[in-house]
């Protein structure tokens, strides 16, 4: 599957391209199929390959949303490793949006949106997904808490009181699941999220990294709502 | 914590020892957080630093098994992080049971027990689990059939009738979670399954890759079991 932001272009793009003559092999007459991201997709005939490839549109569909309305929120982890896995496990498994939270605790600030709109290409070919999840980039929990009514917060502190997260049956509307970081929420950020009426959640017995939490997260709400 | 196959020698292992040394700086006097993976934690002086540290335990702590009766067999995956990341996620969340499965399809043949071993003693440090998972390597699907009397099994193949992963509410004893490796799992492998009463399982719409598809079975039985 090849990613598209025009398709009426008949172009592919150059990286595109590149993965179509160099690692596919493909050839002109060959059939591949495209998608946009944003729910439409096409099956086409290659016309030229080479470091410009081109291609004419044989048939175009129409995909229903798939998407269940996730929204987790998280400060990226500190190594490029875990936080590619994260995002690529996240869109795998049906993720809306992911928003980059910026935390007291936070050990990264700085965020390759390119590199990470490539991964989340990535898993949208592999899983066949056909709109591309939102993506935010270094929010702040203050602003978390003015848009969001139902504050789902997964933390390790252990002095405060906490919902299992099998009581969540339904999970409401306008909800973000917001998962504390390496080092967790600070004590003020708690305080914080506690006055806007947050709801405290607990994960179970096992310490769970802070990505293992989120794909956790993701995983229940995909088991839940499937 | 640091890992320890007999805490009675009072001594840690050169790469333990090197740990504390140069990475945690610790000094004599310090005190440290011993397990032996089998339940038991230990509470210790460290009465020595350097390539080889030495320790006198101050106190014995017994630990109840946390973990759910999972057991999980997948081929592993072609690529080394993939196959660490998985390792590490279902540690992480609890599996009791982890077999590497030789198939049809497997890319990888090869492994690595101690580089395996360290992962999962890593991943039980990091989510403060006392009993490290059993691993059992290179099973093949005929010995799984003969050992075990129910045999989920997850697979893309779209010509069989398969049953919701929701509908599993309670999975019965005995149970394995067969993951289709990259390449799924053959057409004479689903006939070997199907003879033995396999219950094929679809996981939703989503294509996951196989490690994912693991993590997403792991996280969906500690949903349900927790």
């Amino acid at each position: 599957m090849f990613y598209t932001t025009n398709s009426k272009t008949g172009l592919l793009s150059s990286e595109e391209s590149r993965h179509c003559t160099k690692v596919l092999r493909k050839n002109v007459g060959d059939s591949i199929e495209l998608f946009d991201g944003m729910g439409t997709s096409y099956i086409a005939i290659l016309t030229k390959v080479g470091k410009e490839c081109t291609y004419q549109i044989e048939k175009t569909e129409r995909h229903k949303s798939p998407y269940k309305p996730v929204h987790i929120a998280i400060a990226p982890p500190k190594k490029a490793a875990r936080m590619d896995f994260m995002i690529e496990k996240l869109v795998e498994l049906g993720i809306q949006k992911l928003t980059f939270l910026s935390t007291q605790h936070s050990e990264r600030s700085r965020l390759n949106p390119e590199r990470i709109k490539k991964q989340v290409i990535s898993a949208c070919k592999q899983s066949k997904q056909y709109y591309l999840p939102e993506i935010d980039y270094n929010t702040s929990l203050k602003q978390i808490i003015e848009s969001y009514t139902n504050l789902y917060t997964c933390h390790c502190n252990p002095n405060i009181t906490k919902t299992s997260i099998q009581e969540i049956k339904t999970p409401a509307l306008n909800a973000i699941w917001l998962i504390g970081p390496e080092g967790d929420f600070s004590i003020q950020e708690l305080e914080m999220l506690k006055e806007s009426k947050a709801t405290f959640i607990d994960l179970g017995e096992q310490r769970l990294r802070t990505e293992t939490a989120a794909i956790y997260v993701m995983s229940a709400l995909k088991y839940l709502t499937d």
